[in-house]
């Protein structure tokens, strides 16, 4: 099969890859509807995070059943079908409290490589969860975007504790940040500050839901977040970057008691004891549990109540999956859908 | 009147400072019936935090009003009070969330010198809270262990999100984190794992409520924890230190999902972002809202329900706070009260 492997930084090559094998009589292989970049996908990318010899790349993916191991029970060939980055049994102590992106058994689908014709998912009963039927072609964005960015916003949304009546910052105008505000806006929060300096990136936050957009970063950031909020700063802010300016950044904004949920994968962050401790500040974050919110985010996107898939601006052949890398490192492009 | 003051690194001195006058109009001043020396006071008396010039110490504290100033409507002279180490208007929206550590308006009592025969309380009808009558003498350890150590040792548990059924473990064994393992018993905790090496805090964990002693420090304490907990952590650490140890110690041994309370001032502490962000654990903490807590604290304290006076194992006149400083720097009591 075809796949997008990374040789080196700004080096990805959709080459020939193994067809997936049933490996465990609890894997599924599935045939890939569509996959797409993450923002995650970028570290790597850029040479941030090491890349270790040629890696297949890809974690988000949604398509049809092909094959299940022997053991596999619920999950059943020809159902379309959607996981997350991490597999999971969803039977153990940690997954039944919601934590499934921490499972005991968990095994990360990225080292298998989803941007590409066919994924072997572990655990395919815990991991997977299947639409109603086969959707129409045009639910298939947004049902990818529930594969990570969409429930990893969401995360970061009920992390950070948004509820009705709260005001809400998010910090980030990636794709997860962005479908942050979306969540936030469907957690009943009344206030929801968007900050983000591109303009279509502000646009589509304002369609998410976003009362408020702010420019400014840093300090700057912070102080127009106090302001606007009677100098206290947010009840709920959800961090979607990663770096040491945005955790501050994030931390800073929010008020004595408040919320953070933080969901950009953490590089190079050392956060300061003796601030976070007078911050008063509530944190938590982490991989988010996509699989905990899949049903429900499923059930939004098929009763078109949420349109999670807009975040994608860009669609590609899979062949073209370097553009795809390209467009979203240069910030051309939010998000890039590859079509297998 | 009398007071102690800490001139330099280990010396303290109760000697004569000037008696304490409203200032403002909301201003409370008190007669102490007792006072105490406190592990954070032990931060500046071992030189660890700097001492800038002679300073007033103290900032636990129990006594009658004396004199009210103008504005002061719910606090009489006459009244037996207990406050806390912040003073708060208790009407602001983030006292009214019940972070009154971080009022708007908060005054630190430990710039005024609890350790004294008065004291003057801003705020002092936010601060103060009244018993039903005067106590006996015998509730008045007990009372005086709500104005701090009780308090922040409650508040570590709830941050800590401590509930019934929950494993719990507490890292530190000074009075605060001992009362700690009495919250969480109130709070319902099925098993508290007390993590000391001191067997004189041993028992009284054990009295207070501790089903499980760990002696182990550190990644042996970690690994202790995980064994007693299958494998996973528990679900509420309370953390009751302050060191990088101590705060990673307590990160480590909660399990994905958990849920951290750290009440231990920080000092020197730097938590790594990757780690934090992989843990996916709950953190919050910071100076402890005693306030919130007080009306319920005083309840089960005056209907002799808890009994957290035990932590004082060592009563000296206020004039020789020196040795009250000296004996728990030395580990060798773990608070001592002091008697104006």
């Amino acid at each position: 099969m075809r796949g997008a492997v990374l040789h080196a930084p700004r080096d990805i090559r959709v080459e020939q890859r193994d067809d997936p094998k049933i490996t465990a009589p609890t894997d599924a292989v599935i045939r890939l509807a569509a996959t797409c970049v993450c923002g995650s996908d970028l570290w790597p990318y850029r040479g941030i995070e090491p890349v270790d010899g040629p890696a297949p790349m890809g974690h988000e993916y949604v398509g049809i059943v092909e094959e299940v191991g022997s053991e596999v029970k619920t999950i059943k060939p020809g159902q379309f079908v959607i996981g997350s980055f991490f597999a999971s049994d969803n039977t153990c102590e940690i997954c039944r409290a919601g934590y499934q992106s921490s499972c005991v058994h968990r095994e990360l689908i990225g080292a298998l490589g989803a941007q590409a014709e066919h994924l072997r998912v572990p655990l395919a009963d815990g991991t997977l969860v299947a639409t109603p039927e086969v959707p129409s072609d045009d639910l298939v964005p947004s049902l990818l975007a529930a594969s990570d960015v969409l429930g990893t916003g969401w995360f970061g949304a009920v992390a950070a504790d948004v509820a009705p009546g709260k005001t809400v910052a998010v910090v980030g105008d990636g794709a997860v940040g962005l479908l942050a505000v979306l969540a936030a806006k469907q957690l009943g929060a009344e206030r929801i500050i968007a900050m983000s300096r591109h303009e279509p990136r502000q646009k589509l936050a304002i369609e998410f839901g976003a009362t408020d957009i702010v420019t400014e970063r840093g300090d700057e950031g912070v102080a127009k977040i106090k302001e606007l909020t009677g100098g206290l700063g947010a009840h709920s802010v959800i961090e979607a970057v990663g770096t040491q300016e945005s955790m501050m950044q994030a931390i800073r904004s929010t008020r004595p008691g408040g919320h953070v949920g933080y969901v950009g994968v953490a590089h190079g962050v050392e956060l300061p004891g003796q601030e976070l401790f007078f911050s008063h500040v509530h944190l938590h974050g982490g991989p988010a549990p996509v699989r905990r919110f899949l049903p429900g985010l499923i059930d939004l996107i098929w009763n078109r109540e949420i349109d999670p898939g807009k975040v994608f601006d860009l669609t590609l052949p899979l062949d073209q999956a370097a553009e795809g890398y390209r467009a979203m490192d240069e910030r051309r492009a939010i998000k890039a859908l590859l079509r297998p």
